[in-house]
C-alpha cells in the first residue's frame, strides 16, 4: 500500500517480511499486525527459529542442497541411485521432485541459470563441481531446469559440456495435466503438437 | 505438501511461518528454504525485528489500535474528527480505511465478531470501553464489521445497545467495483437489486 501508518518497530518488521518470496506489502503488514497483537510467544520462537536455521543448516558438500551436516539427507541415503544426478536450478526444486516421489537418484543445485541480462555467467553456477561428480559412476545426467529462454539456454550450455562423457536428458515438454487446451499458452501447445505420441 | 523432508531446524521454521495468516505449507517451506540459503544477515535481522515488535508495539489504551506509546497515532491526532467513531474488527481492517484516506475520525477495535460457534459472546469483545467511549461527546457510530452472518449478527447487538443513546450507521452495501455482475455472489445480487439507486 501507498500509505504508510507512522509505526516505527512495524513498518521495520514490514520491510523484513518483504524481503521473503512471495510476500509483498499487504502480506508483509497483515503478518506484522497478527504478530503484534497475537502473544510475544509467537514473535519469540519465530526469532529463535529464524537463529537456529542460520546457525545449524549448511551447504551439502557434494550436491549443494541444503544440509543438517556435512551431507543432506539424499546424499547420505545409501537406498538412492548414485548412478543418475537430476540438475535442478535451486533447493526448493528438489522439494518439489521429492514430493511427488517419482525420482530416486541424486540431485546436484545449479544455484541459479545463465543470464547475461543479470550479469550471471556459468562461472557462478556449480558446474566443476558438477563436472567431477560425473567423472565417479554417473551414468544419466537429468536436466531439470525452467522451460524459460533463460532455463533452457542453460539446458544447451550443460549438454554441451556433458554430452561427450554422460548420457543426459530433460524433463518431458508437453501439456500439462488438468489444463485446458484454450488456456494453454502458445510456445507450449507448438511444443505439444510437435512432440505428439501415438495413442 | 503431505511429504516432510528430515530437516529438523528446516522444519521448526516451517512450522512457525505457518501460524501467520495467509501462509500454507508451500509457501512457509518457500520463505524458510530462501532464508537458510540467503546471507544469516537476513534471518538475524527479521529476528531483530519481531523482538523489538513484541517489546515496543502497544495496544491503544482509548480504541485497542496498535500503538507505540499509550495513545496509537490516530486517536493522539488532535486534526482527527472526534464526533465520529468506525468500529471495525481488527486492527488491519484500520489500515486499510485509512489506506483509502475516505475517513477522518476515530476508531473502534472491536477485537472480532461475536461467533457462538466459537465461543466469542459480547463479553470477550471490547464492547463496554465503547459504551464508555460514546458518553463523551461522540455524534455518529459507523459499524463497519464484515458482511457475513456473524459481522451482520455483531453489527445487530451493536445498534440495539447503541441507537438510544448515538446515531449509528452502517457501510453500505451492493455490487464491488470493478466486478462483472455474472461472477458476483446471488446475495450480494440480491443485495444490491434491493438497494438499487435512481441514476
Amino acid at each position: 500500500m501507498n500509505f504508510r501508518p507512522p509505526y516505527r518497530h512495524l513498518r521495520r518488521l514490514v520491510n523484513q517480511f518483504k524481503k521473503l518470496p512471495g510476500i509483498g506489502e499487504k502480506g508483509a503488514w497483515r503478518m506484522s499486525v497478527y504478530i503484534a497483537t497475537a502473544s510475544p510467544k509467537l514473535a519469540r520462537e519465530l526469532a529463535k527459529a529464524l537463529i537456529s536455521v542460520t546457525e545449524r543448516m549448511r551447504i551439502c558438500s557434494l550436491c549443494y542442497n541444503l544440509a543438517e551436516g556435512d551431507l543432506c539427507w539424499i546424499c547420505a541415503d545409501d537406498s538412492r541411485d548414485r548412478s543418475k544426478i537430476c540438475v535442478v536450478q535451486s533447493v526448493i526444486d528438489i522439494l518439489h521432485v521429492e514430493q511427488i516421489g517419482v525420482y530416486k537418484g541424486l540431485y546436484h543445485v545449479l544455484g541459479g541459470v545463465i543470464s547475461p541480462w543479470e550479469g550471471v555467467t556459468p562461472e557462478h553456477l556449480n558446474i566443476s563441481a558438477l563436472m567431477k561428480r560425473i567423472e565417479k559412476g554417473v551414468e544419466e545426467v537429468i536436466l531439470g531446469l525452467s522451460s524459460t529462454a533463460e532455463g533452457e539456454a542453460t539446458s544447451q550450455y550443460l549438454y554441451k559440456i556433458l554430452k561427450e562423457k554422460v548420457k543426459v536428458t530433460k524433463l518431458a515438454k508437453g501439456l500439462p495435466i488438468g489444463i485446458e487446451v484454450e488456456f494453454l499458452d502458445d510456445i507450449s501447445l507448438s511444443e505439444a503438437f510437435k512432440r505428439r505420441e501415438e495413442m
